[in-house]
């Protein structure tokens, strides 16, 4: 086997015993010295084919986000021909990803808890794979709101997926509202039913209303 | 002294340690013995006036509760005559929370970090204290959904919550989003104001809408 092959086997080694590990016992305990006990190489050895312990985490990142991806997808993209039916694919988007985190737990959390060391900027290609995510929810947004441009329903776009995060999150903790989940996902579609119906607040979004003067209303 | 008060004062003494601890360091810095030599007894001591950590832990929330309920309260509570004070309430609100966990980040954080050991559940005292926080959002939502019964208001509250949580968490992350702060305001109030105005959606919120079935709309 010629090196650089060697490497590539030995990356995905480590990136299959790191995800082990996460979907096990959560991104605390992913250390450096147990991967390469479980694959049998130096610890020095993984800075070879990593450049840093993040970049071996966001790799098992990146595989939930394929997951996520692929259980998000359906077989033929809607065309959202009617309001309807882009308020219906965005409850249908909300409820796949409450079912994914609920299946998936641990590693869905570890997504969220990972943070880059040394304030390192996430790198271009896991952005990237955000972005294809996103661009699921772009899809409805843009037949509910033509007239926005394309920064602003990017930015909408995740404004929602965070709204529906936080409920998927703390419905799942547990920690705030202890419900079934079917109910917990009755919840969910019915707040993302109503973001859609007051869709005319999220048209003009107004970058003077700020904290500062709460009382503007 | 008496022991009692003697004790009183340690409890005291261990929570100011944490909670300095907690704002600068977060809660992955606290530490027993950490605890103990700061306050200068012995680590064993700690477990006389605090059941577990946890307890020690939760009284730091405690006061993050409270501060953070200082900051949402307003010196007149509006009586919410029309539903436009109502749903300016709830902006108000959500701005306040963002407001609050912008400026106290570290140990905001703490708060949704903190997972009780050994699965113990949440003591009554710290439940309750988060009851009195989510009345806040429950008065509002009264005033524009009336004929909700009060179980169903307070599941709600808490789901509204959530929403804007999600917001306001992955906003300051700024892992999905890198927003000045006066635009993620505009984007949170526009949000809760569009789930405000689509509440004809959370009137009659359906249990049966699983995300087995998530063709259902």
């Amino acid at each position: 086997m010629k090196q650089a092959d060697r490497n590539t086997a030995l990356r995905e080694q480590l990136i299959d015993a790191a995800e082990r590990t996460i979907a096990e016992n959560g991104l605390a305990a992913v250390k450096a010295r147990d991967l390469a006990r479980e694959v049998g190489c130096a610890v020095g050895t993984i800075y070879n084919v990593f450049e840093h312990l993040d970049e071996l985490v966001l790799c098992v990142g990146s595989r939930t986000l394929a997951m996520l991806e692929a259980a998000l997808a359906v077989p033929s993209p809607s065309r959202h021909g009617s309001a309807d039916e882009a308020v219906a694919d965005m409850v249908r988007l909300a409820l796949a990803y409450l079912d994914f985190a609920a299946k998936h737990m641990v590693r869905w959390r570890a997504l969220f808890e990972h943070r880059m060391s040394e304030a390192r900027p996430l790198p271009e290609w896991f952005v990237e794979q955000q972005h294809r995510l996103f661009a699921q929810l772009e899809r409805p947004l843009k037949a509910l709101l033509p007239e926005l441009d394309r920064n602003a329903r990017r930015i909408l776009a995740r404004t929602v997926f965070s709204a529906v995060h936080g409920i998927v999150a703390l419905g799942l903790e547990e920690k705030l509202v202890s419900l079934p989940l079917p109910d917990l996902a009755g919840q969910l579609a019915a707040t993302v039913r109503a973001i859609a119906e007051g869709r005319d607040e999220l048209r003009a979004i107004d970058r003077g209303d700020r904290p500062a003067d709460p009382r503007r209303s």
